[in-house]
């Protein structure tokens, strides 16, 4: 698979309006976009930093997967995925992933935000790092 | 401060022999250099990904911050570190931040690997991200 750069890292938080001054005011990154991804039962804002954007997750209910992420961590929420972006196609990285004996969790890409297409691979294959391939 | 990319994400692992296969043979990125950083106490393997480094960091010492990160994190390991390249100093940034409240781990920059400045501010208050501040 051809990996161009890291498209986002994505940092789960309990709080979205608590920490983006943080980002904003003292690190001097704009957020241009919030948006809720129904399906994830997240609320995320986006911030470039050069080619890649800070993903902040904020859970809109007590049974998102980033809910329990945070409940996991002391409550204090973190790094939680690291998504590539893809040159040559996320259903090829997947097939080329399966065929090497990485654990999947997606066998086939999905729609994911932003108009993307998606599939995340899981930690236990990918140095405990929660990993997604995406592309345009 | 001006932050023009991510410089590098640091994960902690518990070994760079282990994992080094799924980043080059899975993911195709290339280990370009290791090295270890005796004051840290770790070995680092340093991939490049685009604009931005994965700095794998490998305990070699029980009592390494790394290795207590590690244990915390269920002996798995993780996303440790998240590093801004800073184009205006690493001084004047962390000035920025004790101004405005942000608790730091380093109160004046000093020598990381790479030949670089650094400085540490703290994950109370970075949205629980260990963040790092760098300059060549």
């Amino acid at each position: 698979m051809k990996i161009s750069h890291i498209e986002h890292l994505g940092i789960a938080v309990k709080s979205i309006d608590e920490v983006l001054p943080y980002f904003e005011n003292v690190l001097g990154l704009k957020c241009y976009k919030q948006e809720v991804v129904e399906d994830q039962k997240v609320k995320t804002a986006f911030i470039m930093v050069g080619q890649t954007k800070l993903e902040l997750l904020e859970p809109t209910s007590e049974d998102s997967t980033v809910a329990k992420f945070i409940e996991n961590n002391g409550g204090k929420g973190g790094m939680h995925h690291l998504a590539f972006a893809i040159e040559d196609g996320v259903a090829n990285a997947l097939a080329e992933c399966d065929e090497k004996g990485i654990r999947l969790i997606d066998k086939a890409p999905r729609n994911g935000a932003d108009g993307k297409h998606i599939a995340f691979l899981h930690p236990k294959s990918t140095a405990a790092v929660l990993t997604e391939l995406c592309e345009d």
